[in-house]
């Protein structure tokens, strides 16, 4: 039971042609253990997300090799698309599920990092939990300047890149590696449909409106519910957990004489994450993925 | 991930002779894809308890095979302890996990009846949801005059097994073979050192008191934790779900103007029991197994 397991989402900049997104993703149906997620594009951004998950030393071997695919078949200078990007193979997280650590995924990124230098020529940024600087933690200051602005950006000793040459791919440009948290997407409906009430909510639970680090939060109306919602991303689960978001909006929603009428969770969720929340209402000190039995096989 | 789990705790009549254990634990360990979770001896009793999960059909083999192995090594003629018992391998119940329903499982212990019936010559009695009539529901009515007075109580035709000869085996006496729910022991404890109170609300609360069905429960001092304990199994996790008894422990509590200090989970859980439990909390509509990210691989 002491195989550790971690998640890769991998987004590539190519959104359109279809035939290079399915031999990307066709790299990781080929390995053996890894299982295949979701992949998803969108044309507009020309761009596409892959998710798998499986083993640490399988997943690693599928990042690389779904790196050298992208490398090998995405050309950025003819690449047009609505969303910012600086590579191919634009990003590459490594998060961690059962039995592995942060250090696991951090350890792994810096793997892939070197052999995706080494082997690929490819320029390489440590980011997030892996970022050796803190200019490097967030991928929209390591992106800036996107494909174009790299050869100049590049001339800075600040962007000397931790893995590869010091100068971008020609045709793929640099690639961010890095270990992440699993970001969970949690909406709270409130009920009422006044929307102002659930913008107020969000913009001051929200770390970018002085409210909670770890959660991004938009107040909108969703007309066919009648109700308006409290949209959120949580960036780290374990350092703010389910609970304490849905606590903290019943807390702001009763300024307005307004009560949580249900929650939605969008997709997938570790479930660490359900075990820190249920042990929070339950008044469990202490519950172990090790006590959940479907686990143990 | 449409393999259907399943667990199965098989218990033997023997709990002292180590090597005759291992012999009968030795079975699951041979097939592969089993899980052998958990198997402990009680020599007072004379009996040991076998945990194991895996694939429907694999569990299935593992089950026959040990109850093979326990009727050829264990003798209830020469058998003493203080269980009860009526067979060298006693009772045999099989419990739905992940992708399994209660019928699977009810399938199972027929199937399972039959060729224990068929290959063993020992008679069968189909119990808990398996069982054909009310009176062979629980496992005490089944095993009511134990090993040796079999030989009186088949001749009422009331007790003509399910599978296997009318007679009883001259060794391994009979065996109870039958699906039921994942057992689940919780305890709640109370910020109080007055046991009255902890006996009163578990008096109140269980079945036996007229109480919530599925729930056994008593009341006690635990003297290094200077707490009460409302001590429970909760038979049926599905009817009973885990929130429903701590919120009405703590109704109960009031009553006596004490409050709920920390509660403590025995053993392990089935993830289900956490997903319930957890969303009536979250407020989630709609949380299911798949959406667990574990649970994928």
């Amino acid at each position: 039971m002491e195989i550790k397991t971690i998640e890769c989402v991998p987004n590539i900049s190519e959104g359109r042609e279809k035939s290079i997104v399915e031999k990307c993703v066709d790299e990781i149906r080929s390995i053996s253990d890894l299982k295949l997620i979701d992949y998803s594009s969108d044309p507009d951004h020309n761009r596409s997300v892959i998710t798998f998950i499986g083993p640490l030393e399988k997943v690693k071997e599928g990042a690389f090799q779904l790196a050298k695919k992208a490398v090998e078949l995405i050309d950025l200078n003819h690449q047009k698309g609505t969303h910012p990007r600086m590579g191919a193979i634009d990003v590459i997280p490594f998060v961690p599920l059962t039995n592995a650590t942060m250090e696991d995924c951090i350890q792994a990124s810096a793997e892939v990092g070197e052999r995706v230098g080494r082997e690929l020529s490819l320029p390489v940024y440590l980011y997030a939990n892996s970022a050796k600087s803190e200019d490097r933690k967030k991928l929209p200051t390591i992106r800036k300047g996107e494909f174009e602005g790299f050869d100049e950006k590049m001339k800075d000793p600040r962007w000397t890149p931790d893995f590869g040459p010091n100068c971008k791919h020609p045709s793929a440009g640099v690639v961010a590696i890095g270990a992440r948290e699993f970001l969970v997407a949690f909406n709270i409906y409130l009920d009422t449909i006044n929307e102002a009430v659930a913008q107020q909510i969000a913009q001051g639970i929200r770390e970018s409106g002085g409210g909670h680090r770890w959660l991004q939060a938009k107040g909108m109306l969703i007309q066919e519910k009648n109700m308006v919602q409290v949209s959120m991303n949580i960036l780290d689960f374990q350092k703010l957990p389910l609970y304490r978001v849905i606590e903290l909006v019943r807390l702001e929603a009763k300024r307005y004489g307004v009560s949580i009428k249900e929650t939605e969770l969008i997709g997938l969720i570790p479930v660490q994450a359900v075990l820190n929340s249920f042990a929070y209402y339950a008044q469990l000190p202490d519950l172990k993925q090790d006590q959940i039995i479907e686990l143990k096989l």
